[in-house]
């Protein structure tokens, strides 16, 4: 299924410079137990069925905003179509694997990875795109707000209980924050990331 | 009053790197508009006797981190108390401060102070402090989470509607992404931030 997805090999991607460890230290930052993976899960459930729709307003979100349209747009200003929606069929597994994934030394990897595919080291090359050559770090960070706040109606919309839906909601904002700071390992000088 | 905190010195920073329309744009892209700085104002009047009960959580947690607490350790591993002291005085001006000051060029100018002081280029020099030498960026990063979601339970203390509590909430999210988004300028290779 997930092979159908061009430019997405995960279990294919090089070793983090992470180890599991400081994986271990950041998830105990952002206070991520095995109750948030329980949360995780039903998420999956809750959302499998409406990834296009929280990519629609995702999609929305950044075609409204110029600075964000402008990371995938080329040299003469113009959104880069084809390289939109390679980004968006990834980016719908992104929203399952969040949800899925064991967060082992495979999904360590592919967070970094991601990380890579957001700056000049590897973005556009997976699509052969000629659009910015980077994602600057501070809206990979400030995403970390619409990401998290969106995704609230999606989980409220299956019929789960208030207390479900707040335990999805507080482990998807974790999960979120968590591989922001993980994808950062790509941007920062290395010695004080 | 502000004037007694050591090494407090909004409104004496230099000029930062990052001009008005960048925070126009990151503004934009957690959503912050001006029905979030009439909630961040309501905040800053419900958290304003709660500073230290809000501190107390955010040092417990601190301290209960190994990984956290090693930011105010010396070499031999042990924490700085005089620096922790001096850190904390600050930190609580700065949850009022992230409530009540306008986000104008002096702002800009401090976040930009206070990304550095989370960095060798300056951190514990305004201390006189020998602890580690900077704040690992994926941490800030990561802090994120329960520097957000421990704010809720003092945001419901004062009486407020539901309503307005969660208003106040996510003002607060959106400033502190906001924030961590603007430090990060301090860390990261300046062409890709």
């Amino acid at each position: 299924m997930t092979a159908t997805i061009p430019g997405y090999l995960y279990g294919e991607a090089d070793r983090s410079p992470v180890t599991l460890e400081e994986l271990a230290d950041l998830r105990a930052s952002v206070l991520l137990g095995p109750e948030d993976e329980q949360a995780l899960r039903l998420a999956g459930d809750v959302l499998e069925d409406q990834v296009e729709d929280v990519l629609d307003v995702w999609y929305g979100f950044v075609g409204a905003n110029p600075h964000l349209l402008a990371v995938f747009a080329t040299a003469d200003g113009k959104p880069d179509g084809h390289y939109l929606d390679r980004v968006r069929a990834r980016f719908g597994q992104w929203i399952l694997d969040t949800c899925r994934r064991p967060y082992d030394q495979a999904w360590l990897d592919y967070q970094h990875e991601i990380g890579l595919r957001h700056t000049t080291a590897k973005k556009n090359g997976t699509d052969q795109a000629d659009a910015a050559p980077y994602v600057p770090l501070r809206h990979v960070i400030a995403l970390i707000y619409p990401i998290t706040a969106t995704i609230r109606p999606f989980l409220e919309r299956k019929g789960h209980s208030p207390e479900q839906v707040e335990a999805m909601f507080q482990a998807w904002f974790k999960a979120v924050v968590l591989q922001v700071a993980l994808w950062s390992r790509a941007y920062a000088d290395v010695r004080e990331w």
